[in-house]
């Protein structure tokens, strides 16, 4: 097994923001990237949380993410909006855009943005989970770079367009769905490649297009598959819909493929991001008690034998970050090791 | 293999409205209810279509269905209503909530419609059409009579909570995704298990919850599978917040089960339906062009070797729509035979 670094919350916070700095954000928008990036590692989603940031150095530094960018909107109604964030950090980019959406939503019931010239965003759940926090339901889902193919095909068109929604509940946890359109990422496959495992056959096929349980066969060549077959496909197209081409933005093999370095490439990613306000159908408590007395109907299920315990969307992850305040977040070595290597290099007071 | 009648179009749906106006439906309402029956039929949802009628005529006369609703806002903004339809047939609550999200659309570039107390609706592709028949994006999700689980569960909460979207193309066929979030409909485990074959693994559960692929199984107390697992219950636990929750509906185990007669029961399910205008973004045109440059580059994706072609979702029914309106509609025998009892019981002039 890896060895594990435990770094405690607030100084790892306060390390990404010095780096940000030095990779001269503004200190405000370096906060917001911060936060998300270790939202993210609260909640487990370790993929997308400070595992990311050596990355976005490289990119910030080379061009690919801009720093400083001049965020402006394309076209407007009072309850939408089209923003060009001319190559912002993504995190950046969806959480300027939550904010946005609700505060039209305040006004005008709802809010939907989209979002043009981004790069990669992180975890969708932090911005769903900025609507929860002003009592409105959530909404987001983006495009990025090509990865999976149409249903049937072999081309890679897609990435694993995630969809995401933040629900706010009264006493029990807030529903907060974060999910890829497709089976497993690309994450789980590479561990069972480490360790020698089969994964199951509907998580992904070989270089033909046949599914396999050999990981080692999708890492060469092969694809993820849409949950569902044609269903996920069909969410996927929506999201490219919704985040490409309604934002006027990269949809399908014009966004930048996955692979460093991006040279001169923009990277072209799209996001839809919409807050709805509960006020605008009822009372916001007459809400979330319902949603409470959904979530205690659904616990309440009789199980099947081989569960623990029926959850809700998104309450592994809440559990998990209310634990990881305590206890701090466990980085492995590679990663660890990574940021103390950005550490030096950029010669960053904070440490973790 | 069964018998199968063919159906002409316009008698069939000219049949469908003379029935409705003798179970004392208005004629506009009789037409538009009707029209939708039609509609799924010619996209070849046999399911959702003119098979339907004889239940619906039960339930018309026996007070589960109301014929003649009296169809109140309960709460407007410019953007959002929520409707208590008066247990209207969900055809016509779902056609007015849409009627009445593009015509808010079209003023403040989106209208987001809750709806209470309605019925069964059909096919949710019918209603998201009629958003891109005004050049504006639909979507509509649904609840309905609790029959799938909780992830991990073995109560029933809820039922294939579908989920569609329509986005109008320029040259292209518009893309009309109409999914449930379960994996297999109980259509095609019925027809598996009446020629005795056997089932994917991923379709459904036994009555203890384990995967099996006998189609027996999955009919004598057995459940339906998520699409995705988590992922798809998640999706429907969304769909129970939007149509049920946010409506002020029914939701969760509330709504009537599925089995008739429902006797007093109110069937109380609730829809979610939206309509956002596209020119709040870009004009039309830009956004129809780049809808089209996105189904051209799918369709010319290398295929796996077992692949006709790429289809985009809702191709091959509106392909088939166009094929059906020439050679008629195939019904078989069973469906024919009680559609002629119905006509006889009615005493209804029209034939098919």
């Amino acid at each position: 097994m890896e060895e594990v670094h435990i770094a405690q919350t607030e100084a790892l916070r306060n390390f990404c923001i010095e780096a940000l700095i030095h990779l001269r954000a503004p200190d405000g928008d370096a906060a917001i990237i911060a936060d998300s990036m270790v939202e993210a590692d609260l909640r487990g989603v370790g993929t997308h949380g400070v595992l990311r940031l050596p990355g976005y150095a490289r990119m910030l530094r080379e061009g690919n993410m801009n720093p400083q960018p001049s965020i402006k909107v394309i076209q407007e109604s009072n309850s939408t909006a089209v923003l060009d964030v001319d190559n912002a950090v993504g995190n950046l980019a969806a959480a300027r855009a939550m904010e946005l959406a609700i505060s039209k939503a305040r006004d005008a019931s709802i809010g939907v943005i989209t979002v043009r010239n981004s790069t990669h965003c992180g975890a969708l759940a932090c911005y769903t989970t900025m609507a929860i926090e002003k009592d409105m339901i959530g909404f987001m889902t983006s495009n990025g770079p090509p990865i999976v193919p149409a249903y049937g095909g072999k081309t890679r068109c897609f990435s694993t367009n995630p969809w995401s929604f933040g629900i706010p509940a009264g006493e029990e946890l807030p529903i907060v769905l974060d999910m890829a359109t497709t089976v497993a990422a690309g994450g789980k496959i590479r561990v069972a490649s480490i360790k020698g495992e089969k994964i199951p056959l509907d998580w992904a096929l070989d270089k033909d297009g046949v599914p396999t349980d050999d990981p080692v066969k999708v890492m060469s060549g092969g694809f993820y598959q849409w949950i569902g077959g044609p269903k996920g496909y069909g969410l996927a197209v929506v999201t490219d819909v919704l985040a490409g081409i309604l934002s006027g933005g990269g949809f399908g093999q014009m966004l930048a493929p996955l692979k460093e370095p991006y040279g001169s490439n923009l990277i072209r990613q799209g996001h839809f991001v919409a807050a709805l306000n509960i006020e605008a159908f009822m009372p916001l408590t007459e809400f979330t008690g319902r949603v409470d007395q959904m979530i205690r109907g659904l616990k309440a299920s009789e199980r099947i034998n081989s569960m623990e315990e029926i959850r809700l969307p998104g309450e592994r992850g809440l559990k998990m970050k209310e634990e990881r305040l305590k206890s701090g977040i466990p980085l492995i070595s590679q990663v660890w090791d990574e940021l103390k290597n950005l550490r030096k290099e950029l010669n960053i007071s904070s440490d973790f």
